[in-house]
């Protein structure tokens, strides 16, 4: 049936894929069903030797060399053609930034999904500050400031950072049209800002739930995640990080303002994984999720801005929520009480997961109906006869990647962009037939609610959706 | 092969049982292995239904009236008779001190493994204070006080509370036996804490982990564990408490010293259960465990105190560190993330657990060794092959039963004991064939070790037995 599967584009020249890991693999069949290209000129960059079976049974050119700042430009320069092609970066280890950069100097349009140093920086420095995504995003925004215009970068464009984003943007609109205001969509960032200003949402939390399990109970030792376990330890142990609304009375003890650039998020003293707050998916309704740092939560809270400088008229909090696998869950919780990263990783697959969702979206909360979770609620049973090599996890993100692809090739000379400054109805468009069931939950739940009685937890009642409130005590 | 198994004693009379959930279920057949009685005199006092097929299949009496303050006087005055036989309370929702004065009024030996109230009381009252098992423990000491010797009642004899105060013993001897001092055994109370001071032991950590497993993932809105899930949220919703030691240089945030009887334990405003602290077991090496209230903490450290008063010369901090099964660990994260308490529970049967060892051991620390662990090893493979109806925990606390229940018959004009107080020799005799391994393992580990790097915890370096390093942040 791949002939019902539309095509969006003709790449001419070379596709280049960084990395092929977990969501290198589920992007590439996307890609192959896509796009008009020619296959003689798909190559990866893979340094690792267990991809590399599998990419000689499909066919796939690779180069086996691992990226450094030493190298990038001569292995990048020998494979990429100028002006022509597609870089798409699903690497860890690998400096988004200077890839980015090299690409647009030769004119190559280049997609990522998170904002990645190269190696050592996540546990190579002990200035906390530093290792923050605010850090990360920042350095990619100045860039653009320098350097605006130009061949086309999309930077983080994956679920989230990515999807998510569009779906802030659709569950804005959703919230205005159930509200009785006007749901015609605001044509740039400013207008954007206003309309979530004037909705009177507070904040947003990247509310997810995976609950995907497989029948073999987790090894002692072994770190089990439904998607890269690397990149999960690295955010992981970066501070807990959130975008700062307007709206909160209180700072945390332990957190940090921003210095420098656009100073829209704060950090705190304590590894984002083992930091829990307080959300709501529509699965488990209430729910613990980890705080755990992510270039969405700086860059949703920036983009809705509504005015300047260090004290704005409005602006969002937004942070990341995430309740990963059970699996997760317990390897998190080892990881921790051993003060050891597990060497022994594993990703599950889409064959051994026996049942399960990904339910991941947005919690756009504060407002006159209180919460809307609107995202998207894939199963791995559906995921799997929707396209192959990955889990419900794994083709949010590839998909999301295929829609950033998209969109960039129909605008080549966008500069640097986030998610958040793309066409969400476009992107959304080529994304949807991948993310199952996309729904608009309203919920009366706030953090107020449920908490453990029989304890004072010092909370904020003038203000259910405080931060306060939020973070778990 | 049961003519092998010895058999302690006879007794006369009617053996009651109170309760017979996983814990009743596990004992009866020790008691029947172990005991010379009249069969036809075995009651137990059991109101859930879903265990009385199994009741009536093995041919046992039993009653169906749930006790409570109104009843239980005619209840077991029925079922009792003066001056004989034995109550065996291994009930929830009964207060064990109201049982205890009873049996006692009427010359009935009775043991229990849990200081345990009458229904409503763990989450009655808004008064944390009153919540403890300090309380609950003092009322039973202050009852001891106001009416001393009599018939035996064994007060909290099961693994732990119960078993693990034996093992302080045999490790405090092991400990002296491997540092040149003299290991022969105390005769008295002031004569074990002396050695526990003179071997330098700053404290003791009840160091459990629990590696039991089934294939089926724990099913979302079900607490699963590996013994009684309602006690096990009942003591994990009581505040965090332990026995705090004379060597502690800080005194924790938000806890509370007591005001009223032996003073031994402090309590702070927070479920334990929710509470984390590092601790260490042989199997993991460095583990999270949670600091559940437990009536050792409070009994080990009062009965190793030097000295009088308000401002003794030696006590040891003491507190269970508990890390239980996995679905355990998932069922706590779930239910403190909903602030609901699951309605569903299950308890891993002993044919379902695929693999696994309740480990569960005391830690010794602060001595010129540094610590040393020495428990029992019990898997559920090996619990399987030496008694029925029972995993690996439950029959490290029905062997408890049992050896109190020795003890007893032994003893049977001791008045209110409690494990601490008994001849851990005997009990250990009696208890040894049903633990599997029973090891000493010595550790260079401290909480100092193995923290999350890049973060500031505000550690005492001075002191790496110091509480504020071993709790978690
Ligand atoms: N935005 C999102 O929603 C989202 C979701 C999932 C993953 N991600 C990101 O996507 C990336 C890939 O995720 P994954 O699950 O496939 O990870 P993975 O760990 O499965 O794969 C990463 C791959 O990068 C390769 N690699 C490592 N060092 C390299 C180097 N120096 N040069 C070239 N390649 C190198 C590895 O060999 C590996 O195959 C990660 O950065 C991850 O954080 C983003
Ligand atoms: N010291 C230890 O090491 C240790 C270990 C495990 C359990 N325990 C304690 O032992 C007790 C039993 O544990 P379990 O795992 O068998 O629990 P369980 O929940 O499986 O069984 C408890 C039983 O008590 C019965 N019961 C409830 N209300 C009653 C009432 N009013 N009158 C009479 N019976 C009543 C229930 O019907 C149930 O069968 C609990 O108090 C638990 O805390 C102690």
């Amino acid at each position: 049936m791949a002939d019902t599967h539309p095509v969006y584009a003709k790449i001419e020249g070379p596709i280049v894929m960084i990395g092929f890991g977990s969501i290198g693999k589920g992007t590439w069949p996307l890609i192959e069903r896509h796009f008009d290209y020619d296959h003689d000129r798909f190559t990866v960059i893979e340094p690792d030797a267990r991809q590399h079976d599998f990419l000689r049974e499909q066919g796939l050119a690779f180069d086996d060399t691992a990226l450094t700042p030493d190298n990038y430009r001569e292995v990048l320069g020998r494979l990429l053609e100028p002006g022509k092609g597609f870089c798409v970066n699903l690497s860890v280890d690998t400096s988004s930034l200077d890839l980015m950069k090299f690409c647009r100097e030769i004119g190559v349009p280049y997609i990522d999904t998170v904002v990645e140093p190269w190696a050592g920086y996540y546990f190579g420095t002990t200035d906390n500050a530093k290792r923050t995504n605010y850090a990360l995003r920042q350095a990619v925004r100045d860039e653009k400031a320098a350097n605006s215009g130009g061949t086309t970068a999309v930077s983080c464009c994956g679920a989230n950072p990515g999807m998510v984003s569009w779906f802030v943007k659709e569950g804005l609109l959703t919230l205005a049209k159930d509200t009785g205001h006007d749901a015609t969509a605001p044509s740039d960032r400013a207008g954007w800002a206003k309309l979530m200003q004037s909705l009177g949402v507070k904040g947003v939390h990247i509310a997810e739930r995976d609950t995907q399990v497989r029948l073999e109970p987790r090894p002692r030792g072994v770190f089990v995640n439904t998607w890269s376990v690397e990149g999960f330890i690295s955010e992981g142990f970066q501070p807990a990080e959130l975008g700062w609304g307007t709206h909160e009375p209180w700072f945390p003890e332990n957190a940090h303002r921003q210095e420098e650039g656009c100073r829209a998020a704060i950090w705190m003293e304590r590894p984002g994984a083992v930091t829990r707050v307080h959300t709501w998916c529509p699965t488990p309704g209430p729910q613990f999720g980890y705080l755990v740092t992510h270039n969405e939560a700086v860059s949703i809270s920036d983009y809705y801005t509504v005015g300047e400088g260090h004290d704005p008229e409005f602006r969002p909090t937004c942070h990341y929520a995430y309740h990963p696998c059970d699996d997760a869950v317990l390897s998190l919780h080892e990881m921790f009480g051993s003060g050891e990263t597990q060497t022994e990783h594993h990703i599950l697959g889409e064959d051994e997961i026996v049942e399960g969702i990904d339910e991941l979206g947005v919690l756009l909360y504060g407002h006159e109906k209180n919460a809307l979770w609107f995202g998207s609620r894939l199963s791995n049973e559906e995921a799997k006869t929707l396209a192959p090599y990955q889990n419900a996890t794994g083709l949010q993100v590839t998909s999301a990647v295929l829609a950033g692809m998209v969109w960039a090739l129909e605008n080549p000379n966008a500069g640097i962009v986030e998610s958040d400054e793309m066409d969400h109805a476009r992107c959304l468009e080529v994304q949807r037939p991948y993310l199952g069931p996309v729904e608009a939950h309203y919920t009366d739940w706030t953090p107020l609610q449920d908490r453990w009685e029989l304890f004072d937890e010092n909370l904020d009642t003038d203000e259910p959706w405080a931060f306060r409130n939020v973070l778990a005590t």
